[in-house]
């Protein structure tokens, strides 16, 4: 990447690191496409973190330690200790979104937070923030609407308005670097066609209003042709075409997604590896979902369910293998469902059975009944992937980041190979990531020692 | 280890490995302390696969795959394959009981397996299997009895006549290496005393009739000083003190225990890790068992239970790490609950409730309900434990056999270290040992390879 | 009902009752609409109990006891001592079946029962019950297909052979009275309509080959025109019609239906009225149901589960009374999944999450997880039926028997009147109606006998 | 009751009921014994509600209706607009505790209500209640200590001192009537002796400091001795012996008890009904139950985990008639298991596993998972029983109320009867006792208007 070691001699490269990281230095500017639950949960909690009155739970960038060297050694630091992470102070927010409410007024919206202990301490902060109008269109997300909305029907106008905004709140709030994420609601099922092929039928197509490009792909656009890192939260096709990953190597900046990884497929991830490590087989496994906020209202419609269920439906059959084990994987029946129960709020609850079989054949089973919070476990993933992807920015690392799978229910993955989806692998994969670039060496846990 | 090198030379190396490795030639006898539904499934299982009527589900060491090389690579030969195990065909069954029921009659007594499908078809194989007089003392199980006992209640006399017992089964089944294997009742909690500090002090307690001895460590004594093997697949203390670990190394074998890792513990060995990997806080942690066979009934003494208690509970502190993690892990409460309940028989059932917290400190909960079968799940762990031995044996390995702590709940570790409990990191450690075995290089699932 | 007197002098009556009826001699022809899983679960339990090798458990009319008299009388027969019922000795089975599988072939097939215990030593009784050819039309039952068919495609033809069936049976086996229950899959959603309003447009539509008629309305239609009392255990429409109830009365025989009240709705008319019993309100009941024996297969085509959906749906809103209390019960969000799951056989698994509130709107959640088998539960219920039934076309009671509707998940009620789906008062309402047959006293739980 | 009669005629009578009852005129003053979760949960409900803050959701008394006459007069009033019951505007709330917390104070402590929205709009009210100085030792209640002591180490002494309480609260607030409502903590188990045979063999025990008589009880001997009803809501023995019943009667009051009916056994109480009335056996049952409270800490020691342990223990016997359904019911395996488990706080959850088998012995499972809250269940059960056992009070019915049943755990009965557990029996109990109070005919769900 020739490209980026120049960029990072010119911001003067971290000395100690083996691979040349740019220091942390100036304003981080983050950019929610998407002002609802999960942002809101974001910001709210930085802020209260700032003030010393939360702590950064489910943060890995925030909490997290890493062990160094040999068993014996006992080094673990602190992962803030270790790589130079942009801080808390350093963070400020924007965002868009199709309703009109502050941050403040989406907080006591969505019910996710105490009013009293982790809203009103922080109210002034919340309501200076206000969504910019979004990009909105209800062909691609029905059964929502709104009217903080962008005018102008041309794609090619609206990208281009939002490379404005992007250009105008890193001006107005003198931000170092940016970094945009989406964490709006899922889009219709978008079949990969001609036009995400490549950048020029991307850009045609573009101009040509083709229906094949989403709202989610203007926002992935705009950020990436200003040279800032994109976050895809959401399950829609947005960023998971060539065309994007071409434009983000072209513009050198990193890129990941998709689809946060929080309740059910967390858990799927953990006990699907868990069968394998015991060559136990699976008959079948059976998730259901109830969830009432605003996200389960969309994935009601049959067609953004579509895109959940793609997203969801893969990650089995990746982690079992069924090719290399065909008497023990070849022949699950593996069904996902997700119902609309407005009861629940943002409070999300998984139900999952499954039948496993064991010796002989005999079959087992397993229950797992999941009592989340949607936003609560959202939100360290948006924190940690902002910090680590402005880590990647400032090393130098362009295009898709696979070592950032642990974040996502469906993790982009080189072209040659295929996504990561064990939660255990994809964390080796993280720390042994930031073990390289800092010139620590990889963990293997063999302990030989005194064998030889 | 130049003692094992001599012997290995003797029996001819497997040219290709790096690591010497006798090859696995001639009949391998396994002796089950304990013939009851373990050992009986396990033995019923291995005469169903070598006659093709069934599959060895959940054994590693028959259906299991290593990935060797680079991702790219695609190699991932099967474990069999990949390093030189003995045959099922090559198996010799032997066994020691307080009862004296045939394998066939303890396979229709413990009802784990159905009758028509699994245990009349081998009939006749398993009627052969008859046990020899146990070693059995009612003060360390106190909720059971029998008849087949050897008589004389000395325990280096009894300790003898077990090592005349190993001798003739070897002689009379010709078997060119043996491994003794506990399968037994839980024994009453033994705290380490004096007795057990050294080779030394333990036969003198021996000689004293110490009741510091139960019966499981004279299984352990007799087979170690034969030069055999011993793996420990119950929570007794049995070879978890340094008495025995000094005799399996001047014995030069190996030795690995304790407690078969299978229902409710294998699941915490997998979520717990999944907690820590998301920085997910842990509040509490409620297990609860029920379970309704001879091993549910021994549990039912507090003596005996509290030997299972120490050996599950230890689990979480290791994963978690509270000195690391204080603030998400130092404050849990964990309790563990075994509930003898008949109507479950051999079909043990865990509930476990955790509640967990995550951004701000939000609570969310957990719930897992594993209706497992007891033997189903042992019996696999039971086979690996056996061949994994014999080639540790034959690779001159010899002492505890940290890399087989994937299979236990509670596993022996050096004495400078600390037990492994995280199922993935046991796996890697057991799949990385194997490669080393045979001279493969180490994953470390960094895929940075186009990245400098 | 004078003209039921006077055939009950006819035959002779039961002198100690208040309610003349019949005495139960002679044999009882019982033939079943499907010949699957549930009625050769019922052959062959009958078959067993007759010969002293298991238990009726789950028949009300085989072990249930009934209290008489005041609580302090302590006089509590059982109710096969208490009511006039056929013996098992007197029942003689038959069946159609579009396979033509045997009882024993199909109790095999289906996997019920255990082959060893309940199927072989009955194996002789069992192979002799040969379904009769089948009225069978996939327009109705899309996913099934069967060469065991009546030929014809005339309806009135087909209803015509139908009832030659029955009098030859009933000829054949020398039988004094017969009963045909429907226990056969369920058919696609069909509207009530103008066909089914009144007997005179049913035989029009049946002559026209209305598709109005399915295939079960031929099987009760012929039946009632017997003169012989019909059953409707699956959630067709079938007898859900004016016309049948119209028919039942001109001929003079009981008629109950619809769909057998065995696993989630047999809970959930339970928890319905506890929550009501205390007043406690309900914001959301969501179940899921998984299930992979034919009957599941049927229902995975959603016109036939939009059948089995009104069917379930029906219960909470009659139970709880909305209108009465509408700021408990006036805004709750019910959903019903059923989902084909094959691993499960016949072993159904429901999953119920009962989000409920208390005092000042707090919210609490019941979950429930019913580990059930489909034929077992609905076994006892077809027993139960047959010889209630029989015992009330004894008794002279003709057309719609709402004292059965503890049996049916939508019982079939008075056109002036509502189904009533708690069991409790089900329950309450077929005790006092046998108490009301035979000249007992009303129960009513007040026990003020010593205040006034 | 002739001794009522006299009273009643002095009141001067409802005239439109059968039954004579007095009017609810003037203020109904409730005393509680214990001013922690529940009794706080109970005032500040009642004065939400008074304020049109929130609704009395599970109460009967407020929100329950009751059907009259036939299911065709369509006639189901308002419980309260049925009988003649206290205005919540007439209630006048005070109590004792060891700990000196105003019902504020205790409020925000227990954690059970929102403080923005259910304490802080009515604090000035909960501040008013501090509680009078309780009767407390140690001995009794072990895991309690308090500061808001009555001195005076004499039991006769003590109760004189509670009697002078009550006394001077009636006269200082203007009570027409009192009720005495026992909300405690549970006191270690006591087995009745000799002390508790009669009201004088009790007497003589207070004078002798005799340590048979907790607390508990001189709080019931205070309340029947000034004429006030009593109420036990703990499993403590307290108001379950002789003793106290005579003295009932003798002061011509209602009494009764024990234990709120809240989470666990109120799902107990309504499914094994469920299984009586389909005839499915029980194998066992296992429940466990999780809570965090200060009753979840007192049951931490076992000998109030006794006294609790029976009062659950005895439901399902009762329920299910082993004698009269030996096959069924006459060997199954019933377990309680109750776990202090500080994370829950008073947040109580229960686990249920019901082992059941259904016909031809078939095993099925139930598991009932109940995420309840204690002080929200129990809350609405303490205003019925004050407002039922006013009614009682005003109707002349004296001693033990049977049909109060339908709120205990372990109801108190007539001494030649039984206690009535099933939920619906007490229900119908309950209503039937209204109908009897009010000259309506009992209701008995036969139906059979059309057929003679």
């Amino acid at each position: 990447m020739p490209q980026c070691g120049i960029t990072l001699e010119k911001r003067g490269l971290v000395e100690t690191s083996q691979h040349p990281i740019a220091p942390a230095t100036g304003r981080l500017g983050v950019l929610f496409v998407g002002l609802g639950a999960v942002a809101s949960t974001v910001i709210a909690g930085v802020e209260l973190i700032k003030r010393g009155l939360a702590e950064p739970v489910g943060s890995l960038a925030q909490m997290g330690t890493i062990r160094l060297g040999k068993r014996t050694e006992d080094r673990a630091p602190l992962i803030p200790d270790f790589v130079p992470l942009a801080d808390l102070d350093q963070l400020v927010f924007g965002a868009w979104d199709p309703i009109s409410d502050t941050a403040y007024e989406a907080a006591i919206r969505c019910g996710v937070l105490d009013r009293y202990t982790h809203i009103e301490p922080i109210a002034a902060a919340l309501k200076e923030i206000e969504p910019m109008p979004a990009v909105f269109d209800q062909q691609y997300v029905r059964r929502l609407s709104g009217t903080n909305v962008k005018p102008g029907a041309g794609k090619r106008e609206l990208a281009e308005a939002l490379r404005d905004d992007i250009r105008n709140f890193k001006a107005a709030n003198d931000c170092d670097r940016m970094v945009v994420i989406l964490c709006a609601s899922t889009e219709v099922f978008i079949e990969p066609g001609p036009a995400h092929q490549s950048l020029e039928a991307f850009e045609a197509a573009l101009d040509a209003n083709d229906e094949a490009v989403p709202p989610s792909m203007l926002y992935a656009y705009a950020a990436l042709k200003e040279g800032v890192a994109f976050i895809n939260g959401a399950p829609s096709l947005t960023t998971d075409v060539p065309a994007m990953t071409e434009l983000a190597h072209t513009a050198g900046v990193p890129l990941s997604g998709k689809d946060f990884k929080t309740g059910q497929t967390l858990v799927k991830t953990v006990l699907a590896p868990m069968l394998k490590a015991r060559m136990l087989g699976l008959a079948g496994w059976y998730s259901t979902n109830i969830l009432g906020n605003r996200d389960g209202e969309v994935l009601d419609d049959p067609d953004s369910f579509r895109t959940k269920e793609k997203a969801k439906l893969g990650v089995l059959e990746h982690i079992l293998q069924p090719s290399l084990y065909p008497e023990l994987y070849g022949d699950f029946h593996h069904k996902v469902r997700i119902n609309y129960y407005p009861p629940r709020g943002d409070n999300k609850e998984g139900w999952d059975n499954i039948d496993i079989f064991g010796w002989l054949g005999y079959p087992m089973q397993i229950k797992v009944n999941f009592l989340c919070r949607d936003s609560i476990l959202a939100a360290p993933l948006v924190l940690d992937l902002v910090l680590f992807t402005d880590l990647a920015q400032r090393a130098g690392l362009t295009g898709t980041q696979e070592w950032l799978s642990l974040y996502f229910k469906s993790p982009q993955h080189a072209p040659d190979s295929y996504p990561e989806h064990d939660l255990f692998i994809q964390q080796t994969k993280l720390k042994n990531t930031l073990r390289w670039l800092m010139g620590e060496e990889q963990i293997t846990h063999l302990e030989m020692e005194n064998e030889d």
